[in-house]
């Protein structure tokens, strides 16, 4: 009768992102002393009424006013950008999202992009149609990963996965992150973000992890992109905000950058004639990085050992931080 | 006076595949005893009176009349097609090609076409310019390479190098060769050619290293087309003579393919309107998976081992077979 209700509500119009009933009875079987319920996203507000934990991708501002025991949002997003965070914290509700599992995807999402660029894939599919024969070119303009570097700015546990992808090809990677590792076993040369200048400029591929905060706005602006070494490729696979676009554009104009493959844009979608959807050395993912068959496995576990903190008044991992004007996508 | 005579030739419009100046001071000192001297491609025929090893990417058979004391051709190309391997043995001329190197390349080649149709790369530089927003699309479309299968035809030493990449990323590799090997450390599942209708049936992706031989002329046909697992990749980074491209399109129009990768073609380049130019689910590479900027270097090395070897009448390493209509790509 009194047992705690987590509401779940989990719609999608894909099915990796849905709660199957699996899910739901593998929940139920660990957790027999709470109560389950599922709401579409619609009946979610009216149904919030008697639930202390919320689990779902969607969460309106609005609905705190009629959820007077809620105590704990749980996200099966990385990111919680689009969660009311600061509005969450004034109510005393927790709020976490999810992390963890988003490396393997995105290493393998960022390294197809590396070697799209550097096999000349991308500039294959672009003129097969248009030309009879491009190998020259393309000889002129393939690299080997083998001794090239990548320096991954931002660099988390998915930039360790990452790192990790890319040390099995051979290369060099140079992670940067505010507070570098002491103990740094991982392969990766650390350096910290006030020498981010120096990580770029001996960097074939750039990798953005960062994620969207007061401090990393704009970040890769004129003077960074300028200090990229000449024809090194940019991925973004983290926040758009953290990227000036028109300095990006710029470099890429005058042949500074081979190319950019971004994940993320602002705004999402871009506009339909934006330069960078049309720039012959540009490629577009709709924020795909992250797609994974397995994902709400991952995320039920996650939440799933969540929840037995929860109940055990232990501290809730991934407990989205306030202070940043948007909510970290990376740890560290 | 009498120091053998070594005849390279080895012109190329990238540098990658010239020999440079250090390469001729290497060999140089390292066969005080031999007389090394280059010529253009034009040249040769007039320099090959005195020579009794040439080295270098082109032979034209009419270049064995004007060769008296010619012991031994060698080729820095993984392939032998282009060479007169039935005239050269005719002459009692050795005929060798190098091995051993262009893994490394191939395997970056590969796991590029594997991610770009994975991750829905190859789909969104296709869209980007013409579409919104494709998420959905994608999300349908995907595949996660952990617990993916990889089926390798014409497994050797290129297939062994490209199934420790796949492995990296969590996939399964199964070799398909006439003779698999013994001992099997390598994590690769091995299976005999008598089986490749099983091996493909279970295959996320099926990569094709057969080399091109009677036995292996339009290995791929429409009955083993359709015996691949319904939406699989198909690459193709060895020879185009292995694959009817007629079954090959059919495939990919009935939709049973989820795309192709073809780094090889017949003929090449492919005629300009020709079908699997102008497929949306095809990705052409012209002839480029083997590039490498240390080419020189590993094939330098090759032959510096093999000239060693024919001075002190050892066997030659590479010796392409007559037996085949064309020689082997690949070992085992």
């Amino acid at each position: 009768m009194n047992r705690p209700v987590v509401l779940i509500s989990m719609e999608s119009p894909h099915s990796f992102w849905r709660l199957s009933a699996e899910h739901e009875h593998a929940l139920s079987a660990a957790f027999p002393g709470v109560e389950f319920r599922t709401a579409t996203e619609e009946a979610v507000s009216h149904q919030l009424a008697e639930a202390s934990v919320y689990f779902g991708w969607r969460f309106e501002p609005s609905w705190l006013f009629g959820a007077p025991h809620l105590r704990w949002i749980a996200s099966p997003a990385a990111g919680t950008d689009h969660l009311p965070v600061a509005e969450a914290r004034s109510a005393g509700v927790a709020l976490t999202r999810s992390y963890g599992f988003h490396g393997r995807p995105m290493a393998e999402h960022a390294m197809g992009m590396v070697l799209g660029f550097s096999r000349g894939l991308f500039m294959s599919q672009l003129v097969q149609r248009n030309r009879t024969w491009w190998k020259d070119d393309l000889a002129e303009e393939f690299f080997d990963l083998v001794g090239a570097t990548m320096t991954i700015v931002g660099c988390g546990s998915i930039g360790e996965h990452l790192a990790r992808a890319a040390r099995s090809f051979g290369m060099h990677v140079i992670g940067v992150r505010r507070t570098p590792p002491v103990a740094a076993e991982s392969g990766i040369t650390w350096m910290q973000t006030s020498a981010v200048h120096q990580a770029v400029a001996v960097a074939d591929v750039v990798v953005d992890l960062l994620p969207a905060t007061r401090a990393t706005d704009r970040f890769f602006d004129h003077g960074l992109f300028t200090a990229f070494k000449p024809k090194s490729v940019f991925l973004n696979l983290g926040r758009a905000a953290t990227v000036d676009q028109s300095a990006l554009l710029a470099a890429l104009n005058a042949g500074h950058l081979r190319g950019a493959a971004l994940d993320v844009s602002d705004p999402r979608p871009l506009p339909a004639r934006h330069p960078l959807r049309l720039h012959p050395r540009v490629v577009l993912t709709p924020k795909s990085s992250t797609l994974c068959r397995t994902y709400m496995d991952e995320a039920v576990a996650f939440f799933a050992d969540n929840l037995r903190r929860h109940l055990t008044d232990q501290p809730l991992n991934g407990l989205a931080e306030v202070l940043t004007t948007r909510s970290p996508l990376v740890e560290g």
